[in-house]
């Protein structure tokens, strides 16, 4: 019997069943420094305890996408080692905070399947939890794939696709507990922009670039324990080049957004996100954003702001994204949609 | 008078001769989550605090692996600078966790020298101690190097050729205290395969490949603070090209290994060791494992499995260790034989 | 209204500002860990709990220029964006370790400007200082930069010129409290050479190189949360080049500096530094020391030694410095002044 982990296929999944995904990890000082120096952050929040205590925190809890990757990262093996495409993401929330020294651990569970036409791979959506060692869910999140079938004569399932939202209701946001923004210091956040001065329909360039190297994205990629081959063996393509895994992008573009968005502090919902087009070394990453929504919230001083963020290899001051075909221009690589808190 | 380091050449050494290493050094969280993102390291005892707890421990310790290199990285001034070879290992023996926090030195004892027929150089064998901040030995190995001579009309000593063991006898295997795999969680820890399931010559493809960056190499030898130029320095060789730190071949394999051998949490002894052949930048590193031996352990569900684990820059899926004539095939980099410890 | 930081030009300087700049930041172990994966970081005081504590003080602080390099990379945003070039530092001292857990911050005084004859730049000096959470100084210096005009037309200010030191008078170093080098261990501090045997004028050839990669500058200083384009984005120079912050050559020839100066533990004054020649991906850093200068102390056995630190990309055993013209040789990188203790 082989003993390697072959990854599951289509046929492997049924609406209801749950995974538990191995292997938990205790989160500390070493993952939040490496955070900063695999990505430019800057949140004040998640760079200084004193900055988050004056914001009504223990002291400055995980990056909020370095407890997505860890979640995500675990699920890897189970969902999307055989995997032909990542096609979307949905209803992200974030629940609670992850301190230093929280242990994370992932469950999924399978909430549709559906097989292609061309009866050689079908899609499979779940919801993921991460949950820390207390057993409190500090994420959850719709994903779902592609997946190869084992046998592409084993018969279809009956199709079961998800209903899901188009954004998270600004009503469903969860704040972290005695979060308050009134007594917020710009200068030490670094921009004196607030939630009243931006408008929706806004869109801000974040000028700045990032030309990756290989080194940097399997140095991210392996912190969260993530396994796709893709992502290390460059015998894996036929081209000989890595596949940047899509959740990198995600945090250079979200970091990179500093640069006019300082003070979107935390990311605390995930409504959609596409890998428009695929990453590699040696690319310059720049990013836009654009306002979609704000909503108030109930914490002192405390707004909501819906943002796309969207990566682009190419110039973000013209704001590209989709050609005339309504396709992903080609120098789009991330077109992520989140809800973040910023002081009103 | 010069100041820098011109290290010890092999009239330096004589039988008896204890060395007290520099550096100490203080590990914490920052290495451990240092280790995770340059391997892809995912044996659950060595990422969760909760996972080690549960087996018995009072958190996760620090990879064995990463207490060797610490201990390893400071004999090189003293034993290594000017070696021309590293020869081999016997008798390696882990004595106790090392925990965050932990004050790591080393101490190596000279047990043996033979000077070659050429009078150019010499072998001296060494026992190297890692020993932590309250003087406890952490760690101990025998490791035999050749070295140049500083005059080669200097008389040769005495010769003395210690006897090693071929391998550490599982009765002398120093477990942790209060280890127990008796509650084992095996979908937290990734694989359902347990010790008995494993059998005496079976051998397993770990599948997965890396393509090694000169970046992650020099990181990983700078963090255990190995000085040996040749990982450094371009300059160093004829064809410009750094030779990467064999222990980083180690790291890479055994963190590799995690697929099909994910249970085999802890190493406990180091038999034996070669580093067959040279590892480069570019390399695509893969591995896989040979079961040697087999014995019980005192510990609750704890049973000691004995490991040849084999990297490659070939296909891992065809065994491939040694030509007809007896010697490493060229796609071999490192052949390592050790114990460690999985739930029964 | 643009919501990026387009940086501050000339015009926006005035003797007497003082600049609160963004974003505060806790260093921890991670930040440790990270120091020394990214640079040969060996000296012992700064490695070891147990060997800062034999010393006097509470435990292994941050290293000296790990401090330097956070409380530098706050001021990029405000000071040096739009900067030309980066012209010196002078009277620099560190007074008080950064322990772990701290949060740092940086505050600048605005204290020279003067316009260039062109009218389309000008030199801005600014006193730095590094604050941690309860308010105190870890660290000050002053720095000047040449800065673009926003508007050449606009009127040049009255220029002051701030009258700085040659060097940090040994009278006005700050040491630790309690710091004692009477119980020293050498051996564990790696060389036998005391602070009296070194003479005023000697040099010191530190043998070792290191070739430099893209990753680990990028990494290096984006942990320092320094924004500067150049040393990011592969697009801002027409040769495609990405320049190196000139505090990575900093630390790796301060690093480079153990072999020969393994007891000039802690740097506490920095007395003048010059960035001589760009720095880039590829290039083999090597280092030399010259003793400039020496002065007792009162801590018990500590002695202050003042050192030119000379970063090469050529070979550093022929002490190169400067051409017949009195200009930097194209192969020095750097040419560093400052004084650090040692055990006498």
């Amino acid at each position: 019997m082989t003993k390697n982990n072959p990854g599951r296929f289509f046929e492997d999944y049924s609406v209801g069943q749950t995974i538990r995904h191995a292997v938990p990890r205790t989160v500390a000082e070493g993952e939040r420094a490496l955070y900063h120096a695999l990505y430019p952050a800057r949140h004040a929040l998640y760079s200084s305890d004193e900055f988050a205590i004056a914001c009504g925190l223990d002291g400055s809890p995980m990056d909020d996408l370095l407890a997505f990757h860890t979640v995500f990262g675990k699920t890897v093996p189970d969902i999307s080692l055989n995997a032909i495409a990542n096609l979307g993401y949905a209803e992200g929330r974030w629940h609670r905070p992850v301190w230093p020294g929280d242990t994370l651990r992932s469950e999924s569970t399978v909430i549709g399947v559906k097989e292609n036409s061309n009866g050689q791979s079908g899609v499979v959506w779940v919801r993921t939890r991460g949950i820390n060692q207390v057993g409190d869910v500090v994420l959850d999140y719709v994903r779902w794939v592609m997946v190869r079938k084992r046998d592409p004569g084993a018969p279809a399932p009956e199709p079961v696709v998800p209903d899901l939202a188009i954004a998270v209701d600004p009503a469903d946001l969860v704040l972290p507990e005695d979060l308050s923004f009134r007594d917020y210091d710009y200068d030490l956040a670094g921009e004196p922009h607030r939630w009243g001065n931006y408008e929706i329909g806004e869109k801000i360039d974040h000028v700045d670039g990032i030309t990756i190297e290989e080194a940097e994205h399997m140095l991210a990629t392996r912190l969260w324990q993530n396994t796709a081959k893709v992502h290390f063996d460059a015998t894996q393509r036929p081209d000989g080049r890595r596949l940047i895994y899509g959740g990198h992008v995600i945090s250079l573009a979200r970091s990179l957004s500093f640069n006019g968005l300082a003070n979107a502090q935390m990311i605390v919902a995930l409504n959609a996100g596409a890998h428009a087009n695929p990453c590699f070394a040696g690319d310059t990453v720049r990013a836009w954003s654009e306002v979609l929504d704000k909503a108030p919230t109930l914490a002192p001083g405390v707004g909501a702001i819906r943002l796309r963020l969207v990566a682009t290899k190419g110039d973000s001051g013209v704001f590209a994204l989709r050609g005339d075909d309504g396709k992903y221009l080609p120098e789009v690589l991330l077109d992520l949609d989140f809800w973040a808190l910023m002081p009103v």
